[in-house]
C-alpha cells in the first residue's frame, strides 16, 4: 500500500514531528497499578491524548518482536521485512557511520584462532565492548594503507564490529569467511562473480594484516566477515513523501544512522533529552517538514528491568512536552518503535501505544495516554508502516485517491 | 507473513493449549440478554478473562463465513485460502480417514442414472446420510479386488462420499466424471497426462463394478467423481513452528483428521468433553508442546437453533476449566473456529471471541469472556491465521526480528 501513499503525497508547509520513545510500551505491574507509561505522572501527554486520536502500532506484524532497525524503518513508512538494506548497512548505520555510495559495509565478529589458524570460538568468548574497542583501535593504528581504498573498523557491541571499505568498483558478491563451525580455518573471501575481484583482494590483504597485528593475542585475534552489503541508497523521505529537509535528533549514533539511510539530516553531539528538545526548537522554523526526535532511555531502562527509571524518563519527556507543543507542529506523533516491558528486560511483541495530535484528528474517548486507554482509541490496531500515511493525512499532505 | 513466523520460531518447553469451542461466537438474544457465551454462567472463564488479553478472530476475512476445515487451518496458522489441500483430502480428513502418501482421495456424489445410463439427478435427490451409508457398505461388500490398489469408500454427509484409492503411481490428473448437467451420461475418468493411466484404469473398473452392484436401485445407483487429490503432506506444526509432538483431542473424526494433516497425533475413541479433558491430563506432561482440544457440541446445538443447549455446553466446559488450568499451560487460548449463532442455525461470518491467557499477556479491561467484553480487549480484531504467531509469542517461542 505504501506506493499509493507515495503517489498521493503533495508538497506543503505542514510540519510533522515524530517523538519516538524507544521501547515505550510495557506490561502492567499489578503492584504499581499499570505499565510504566500508565503509572508515570504525565499530565501533558494525558491532556494531549484527550485532544488526539489514539491506538496501537504493530512494528512488524501481530506477535513479532522487532529489533530497533526494522522498528524504526516501519515507523517511517518502509516495509521492515521487504526493505533489505543488508546487515552490514544496518550495522554501519548502527554505529553511526556516515555511508557513501562508494562503501562496502561488512558485519564482522571477533573470533579466537589457535596456533594452527583453526577457529576455537566464533565469538571470541563473547568479549565485552571495551576489549572490542581496544582491538579495533590497535588494528586501525597499525594497518598499512591498502591501494585504492580507505578502511574503517568500528566496534558495534560485544564481539561484533563493522568494517567499511570505501573505494570504486567494490562488489558485495563474496564468500562469507565465517564457516559457521569451529575446529576449521576461516574461509577465504573469494569473489562469487568477476566484479568482486577487487573487493576480494582488498579483504584478503586486510585479514592478513589483522592476523599479523593481533598475532600476540590468544583471544579475539581475528575477524570473521559475514553480511557484506554494498551501499544501496533507499528512496528518501523527501523523494517518497515530499517531506523537505527532514531532521533527526538522537543521542545514540545508531538512530541518526537509520535516519541518514532515508535522507534525514542528523544533529550530532546531543547528550540529553533537553538538548534534543533544544535542537528541535533551534531548527524547527527552518525550511523543514519532518522531525524525528528519538528518546533512548525508555528502552535502555526497560532492558535493565528498571520500571521506575523507565517511568521517570517518560515523566521527563512529559515535562518537556509543553516546549514541544509551543512550536505548534501540524502533526505530533508520540509512540515507540516496539515495546520493552521492564518485567521482560527485553523487546517484546506487544503493540506500541500511539497518539496522533492534529487539528484533523477525530478525537476519541481516551482520557489518558497509556496502553489501556489506547484500547478505546479511534485508531485501533495498525501496522507501524501505516503511521507515515496516517501522519501525512493528518497534516493534509495527501491528495484524494480517485475522483 | 506466516513464513516470517516460521523463521523466528524456536524450540522451547513452553506448552500451548488451544481449547476450541466449535462455532463459539453467537448473536445476542434480546430476551436472554446476550449471546450463548454471555448468558452462560462461566465464572471460571470470566476470572480467566480478567487475567488475559481478549479480542476477536476473523476465520478468513471480515464478512466471510468459514467452514470447519478452513476455520481450523486458520487457527493453526495455515492460510485457509492459499492452503490448497484438495477437496478430496479435506473430505478424507473430514471423515477421519488416516491418509498415507500413497493415497488418491476423491470427493464423490451419489447420483441417479436412468436405464440408458443418463444422469437424472446429480445429487440422487439429496439422499440422507443413512441411505448413503447403506450404499457405501453394499459397494464395499461386493467389490471385487482391483489389482495393485486398495479401495476405501466412506459416507461424508447426505449425497456426498469420499473415495480413497491406495497404491503406487496414482496421479490426480484425471477428468472429473461429473458433467455438471443432467440428461447426459457421466464422463469417463480419462487420464489428462501419461502418469495418470493407472488411476484411470482403476477408477473405470471401480465405477463399472459400482454400476453392477447398484444395478437394481432406482435412486443413488452411481457415483460422480469430482475433486481428485493426491495426498500432499502439509508442513507439520513441528516443521513450521518447532512444536514437538502436537496432540489432538476431539470426539468427531473430522477434527482428528484435520489435526493429522498437519502432523498432530490424534487421541481416538473420546466421546465426551470430560473424556477429552481426561485425555489432556493424561498426556499433558509428556514431551509435547501443543495440544488441541476440540468441543463439537457448541456448533451442533447452534446449527440446531438450540440456544439453551449451546449455552449449557459452554457451562460444561467452564466447569472443567479449573482442571485444565491446573495443568498450567504456558499459553491457553479459548476461541472458536467460526461463529454459529443459534438464531441463524448455521455458521456465520461474525468474528470469534478469543482469549489468550499467559504470563506475557498485556491484560486488558475485559471483565468477562463474551462478545461484548471482547470489544474492549487488547488484541483488537485479528485474522485467525495470526493466532498461532500470537500464541508462540505469548509462549516466548519466537526470536526477535532484526537487531
Amino acid at each position: 500500500m505504501n506506493h499509493l501513499i507515495d503517489s498521493l503525497a503533495v508538497e506543503s508547509d505542514a510540519k510533522i514531528l515524530f517523538l519516538i520513545l524507544d521501547g515505550l510500551g510495557g506490561l502492567p505491574d499489578l503492584d504499581q497499578g499499570g505499565t510504566e507509561l500508565e503509572v508515570a505522572t504525565t499530565p501533558n501527554m494525558d491532556a494531549l491524548a484527550r485532544k488526539s486520536v489514539c491506538g496501537f502500532l504493530d512494528p512488524i506484524h501481530p506477535g513479532i518482536t522487532s529489533g530497533s532497525g526494522p522498528g524504526h524503518l516501519g515507523l517511517f513508512g518502509y516495509d521492515p521485512v521487504e526493505t533489505d538494506i543488508g546487515r552490514g548497512l544496518l550495522g554501519a548505520a548502527g554505529v553511526g557511520f556516515p555511508l557513501t555510495d562508494r562503501d562496502l559495509a561488512i558485519r564482522c565478529n571477533f573470533c579466537n584462532l589457535d596456533d594452527k589458524g583453526h577457529i576455537t570460538d566464533r565469538r571470541a568468548g563473547r568479549i565485552d565492548s571495551e576489549l572490542n574497542r581496544a582491538r579495533c583501535s590497535a588494528i586501525m593504528k597499525a594497518l598499512r594503507p591498502i591501494e585504492g581504498v580507505e578502511i574503517f573498523l568500528s566496534t558495534e557491541k560485544d564481539h561484533r564490529a563493522v568494517l567499511v571499505v570505501r573505494g570504486d568498483n567494490l562488489s558485495d558478491d563474496l564468500v562469507e569467511t565465517d564457516p559457521q563451525a569451529t575446529g576449521v580455518p576461516a574461509r577465504h573471501p573469494d569473489p562469487l562473480s568477476e566484479g568482486a575481484n577487487k573487493a576480494s583482494t582488498v579483504l584478503a590483504d586486510f585479514l592478513s594484516q589483522v592476523g599479523e597485528i593481533l598475532s600476540g593475542e590468544m583471544q579475539a585475534n581475528s575477524l570473521l566477515l559475514r553480511g557484506y552489503a554494498k551501499h544501496r541508497r533507499l528512496p528518501s523521505l523527501t523523494e517518497r513523501f515530499k517531506l523537505k529537509n527532514p531532521l533527526a535528533m538522537a543521542t545514540m549514533p545508531m538512530y541518526l544512522g537509520i535516519g541518514r539511510l532515508i535522507g534525514m539530516e542528523p544533529v550530532e553531539g546531543l547528550g540529553t533529552i533537553e538538548e534534543e528538545v533544544e535542537a528541535l526548537r533551534e531548527h524547527f522554523h527552518e525550511e523543514r517538514d519532518f522531525f524525528f526526535l528519538h528518546v533512548k532511555k525508555t528502552d535502555s531502562y526497560g532492558e535493565d528491568g528498571n520500571f521506575d527509571a523507565k517511568k521517570k524518563v517518560i515523566e521527563e519527556v512529559d515535562r518537556l512536552l509543553p516546549d514541544i507543543l509551543a512550536l505548534s507542529p501540524s502533526v505530533l506523533v508520540i509512540t515507540g518503535d516496539h515495546s520493552t516491558p521492564s518485567q521482560m528486560r527485553a523487546h517484546s511483541f506487544h503493540p506500541s501505544p500511539v497518539l496522533i495530535a492534529s487539528d484533523l484528528a477525530r478525537v476519541d474517548g481516551a482520557t489518558q495516554f497509556g496502553e489501556t486507554a489506547c484500547i478505546t482509541g479511534g485508531l485501533g490496531r495498525n501496522r507501524a508502516q501505516d503511521l507515515m500515511g496516517l501522519s501525512l493525512a493528518h497534516a493534509g499532505r495527501l491528495r484524494k485517491f480517485g475522483a
